[in-house]
């Protein structure tokens, strides 16, 4: 789907700089500047520094002098605002609007996220233009979010309604992770327990409530069956030691 | 709940400050930073600029030597890293992380969320103190997201896990918002169609599928009483001008 993302009259180039590294980080490459107060924006040293890399993006990015103009091909216009207005589109959290928007048959041809200027926000004259208008939650006395941060939110909603990225291959997910089975945990513990004893840790008359406690220390940790071998060495250096030292004391 | 943010090592002052916003946004307060290259970096020009009015943030925010001694109170670790490490805590996407977590019983003490330096992200050392790494599902070409926008992309999802705040009242959610029912669309239709037979638009001879196009098309815009109380007003106009118009060829 093709989804563009709209600033309105904005101030700092940094900001420019910011968001269209937002843009590219969530995989989205069509930002089109409506008016912004630096004509060379894209040119400029903050820009360029703050994109990060994200030098395609600005390549690709269009400034156009109205709103209208920055429309074409888009059949949903999302709006952002902090402030509902009267007789504008409705209002809503974005994660619910956007998973919405993404499910619908058929697809919209072009969606376009407009976002107004760093000082002002938006205009009435724009938001009314949109379909919706998005409203990031935020603190009730302190609602106001930096330009490239709202982008990232909003980029970062639609990736994810959208279907999301595979997520990179985690060698925390391989099936040695996966957690050894109960039969294993207890012969680990049996294990330990004997040792505790050599140890003279565990006290066999008198074991109180020692073992059970471990169990349950062990149950939450979930231990691999690598972890299972590492704490079966462990008891078995602890024997060793106290073999070796009740052979001193001898 | 108790939540931190931890930023490590952070070069650029004006991260800093657009991190205190980013948390000011989603209603967190609490900052530290570990070892961060400007002794002064709270009270820099940058720092306060990108903080926007955070100014109570930066104020609580501690600056300590190590990881360690920011983790006072926290029983609950997220790194943030783009690459898993071997012998590293699970990798995790951040929604479903932190949905789970924040449905835990009995709830952590306290979270921490850490973020490595701009250049070099976290070093393995910190990312096995951590109970699980996040990773925020990026481009796969592209995965450097700016540190403010990281901080704010985790603010604003554990905000949510939370269960976020509460919407601010919207005039578009009113009553007065409701569609109108089927009845009131359809008096409003043969309003019309009286209205464009008398303009001889419409043809009653061969009306084609002129009404049951409009019909379509107004089902889907979902007309509020409001707005079937416009839309005849138009049609009792057109009537009028068609009579007057009638009237002078007479």
């Amino acid at each position: 789907m093709k989804t563009r993302f709209v600033l309105i009259e904005t101030s700092h180039a940094g900001n420019v700089g910011a968001c269209a590294r937002a843009l590219r980080v969530m995989g989205f490459d069509d930002m089109v500047l409506v008016a912004p107060r630096w004509a060379n924006v894209l040119r400029r040293e903050e820009t360029i520094q703050r994109a990060s890399g994200a030098l395609d993006v600005l390549a690709r990015t269009r400034i156009v002098a109205t709103l209208e103009e920055a429309l074409d091909g888009i059949s949903h216009v999302c709006a952002t605002a902090m402030t509902a207005r009267d007789f504008g589109p409705p209002c809503r959290p974005p994660r619910e609007h956007l998973a919405a928007l993404a499910g619908q048959t058929p697809h919209p041809v072009g969606v376009a996220f407009l976002f107004g200027s760093e000082r002002f926000g938006m205009r009435n004259e724009d938001v009314y233009k949109a379909h919706v208008c998005l409203q990031i939650p935020t603190a009730p006395d302190f609602g106001s979010l930096n330009l490239g941060a709202a982008v990232q939110l909003l980029a970062y909603e639609w990736r994810l309604a959208l279907g999301g990225f595979a997520s990179p291959v985690t060698p925390a997910s391989s099936d040695a992770d996966a957690p050894a089975d109960a039969a294993s945990v207890a012969g680990m513990l049996k294990h330990w327990e004997e040792a505790l004893v050599a140890l003279g840790f565990l006290d066999p008359q008198a074991p109180k409530k020692l073992m059970p406690r471990l169990q349950q220390l062990f149950n939450r940790a979930a231990p691999t069956p690598q972890e299972i071998h590492i704490l079966r060495g462990i008891a078995k250096c602890m024997s060793q030691a106290a073999q070796a030292s009740n052979g001193h004391k001898r």
